[in-house]
């Protein structure tokens, strides 16, 4: 493990802009992302894992600009045809971001590891970042509603999140094992990020893997978070109204508290300045800086300050 | 079983046009096919049923007018997508097309037996005919070349058929069971046609199925066979290649001689009207007419004159 590391634990969207920024900060064979697949879903008998595949695309440049998901250019038309075979039409899958299914999908039936396929498909797509997944064994996000569980993309979009969440759990994760090298780049890293990801359900699944948390909590890298609430707001997905609904500040101050005693160094926009006393009351130093990544300066800039602080550190 | 059914051997784009054919001149629910799958193969994982489909899609007036195989007005961009992956280029399924097989590897995945994919699949294209697989059993068509074996798609597609046929086999054949309806609809029906499909790697796999050969050689129905080649030559496919590289004329005679025993009625051109003796002594009539599927109305015509010859005999 290169010393020079930089661990990151990533969701879907707001993890990949905050990795394009970092691979502007530093040499991509420096970053290891962590990624969560408690998201991965069985569509037509494919395995997607959307967020590794979001992180990939947007390393890669070739996310979609305008959703801020799935592939540029991207077409729809293997999803539309399956409607003929009673196929319900909410999970909108890309032509292209299909292929990826199908290849990790037929590499998994072949019997390999979901460490390798994405060591693969990161190859594939010539990036020099390793990403592994957070483990090779199946863990899948239910949602607790007020009429029932839900499989995760059911909520996130079949739902678009409008179910009141009363509790989350991660199917399999008491089983599962850290897939080869998590521990070890959670250790051995110089910092550990945690991305301005979603705590309940991009960031909990990864740390719900046996051993993550643990190793995280006793791991002497420099560790990281990034507030993925902006003024009480959230840029993109249902983090805000999970804090709310689970008995959580919506804040920037609720999620420090949710990662208390996991991080050092806890980022925060300039629009929550007022927050950060109470972040460091938590036994954190809190780091204020601009963090909308609405362009790739912005990104840049976010990645840099970390960074920077980072290296300051002793 | 109805006793008015026609029951048709089936392989891919010849008996695809013929079936059109017979579809205008009897109702579609008198029509059962039993569709060679000694052309199925493995694609990116998916399993792929080149000949079920053409039926499929030539009978529900959606297949390509230009190329002859495929969906008209499908695009390509998951095969493009997959060379990403390092997936060769030679097999070119469309992204509707791809829709299909993704939907019958899904359901083989779940167990289903494959006569009951086809009947699910035939059902959402709004079909009214039965299309039986020849076996449930997995049977593979192998090339046996100058250089050693070849799995058939790879020496139709990716070879063009420029390899000498030295021989053939069929992988699974043995162990296979007729698919459940195959031999009552060859022993029950009014008619069992062979399509104008090649003899060896089309018609020749259904035979190859044990106890197929012995409900056809023993069947009351009138046994139907049209000639694929017309003039000495065919129209698409390697049959007539295949007949030379084999031993056997290249002429509709030298296919009638491979039926000699299965079949009571065998269709040649009006321009091998010359063969018609020939092929009589055989023990079979012949019927010359039009052959050549070049529009719907010969299509229609050609179908026609073999139901009114069906009909008109005791």
């Amino acid at each position: 493990m290169d010393r020079a590391m930089y661990t990151v634990l990533a969701g879907g969207v707001g993890a990949s802009r905050f990795l394009q920024g970092l691979a502007m900060a530093v040499p991509q064979h420096q970053i290891t992302v962590i990624s969560n697949t408690g998201d991965d879903l069985e569509f037509a008998g494919l395995h997607v894992s959307p967020d590794t595949d979001i992180v990939i695309y947007a390393l890669a440049g070739a996310v979609n600009p305008e959703t801020g998901w799935g592939l540029a250019g991207d077409t729809f038309h293997v999803v539309e045809a399956l409607q003929r075979f009673g196929y319900e039409r909410w999970f909108n899958l890309g032509d292209r971001d299909l292929a990826m299914a199908l290849h990790r999908t037929r590499r998994l039936r072949e019997g390999w590891a979901m460490h390798r396929v994405v060591a693969e498909l990161v190859a594939a797509w010539g990036l020099a970042v390793r990403i592994l997944p957070m483990s090779d064994d199946p863990v899948r996000t239910v949602v607790q509603g007020p009429e029932g569980d839900l499989p995760f993309q059911e909520y996130m979009v079949r739902l678009r999140t409008e179910v009141e969440v009363r509790g989350l759990r991660f199917a399999g994760a008491d089983a599962a094992r850290p897939a080869p090298g998590v521990l070890e780049a959670l250790r051995e890293a110089r910092a550990v990020i945690l991305a301005p990801s979603n705590p309940f359900v991009s960031i909990g699944p990864i740390l719900a893997v046996p051993g993550v948390r643990e190793a995280l909590g006793a791991s002497p890298a420099r560790r990281v978070a990034v507030s993925p609430i902006i003024a009480g707001q959230v840029v993109k997905g249902p983090a805000a109204k999970m804090l709310a609904s689970l008995g959580h500040e919506v804040s920037a101050l609720g999620v420090a508290r949710l990662y208390r005693g996991l991080v050092d160094l806890f980022v925060l926009d300039t629009a929550d300045a007022e927050l950060a006393p109470a972040v460091e009351e938590l036994g954190m130093r809190a780091l204020v800086t601009e963090t909308l990544m609405s362009t790739p300066e912005r990104k840049r800039a976010l990645a840099e300050a970390i960074v920077a602080a980072v290296e300051a550190a002793p």
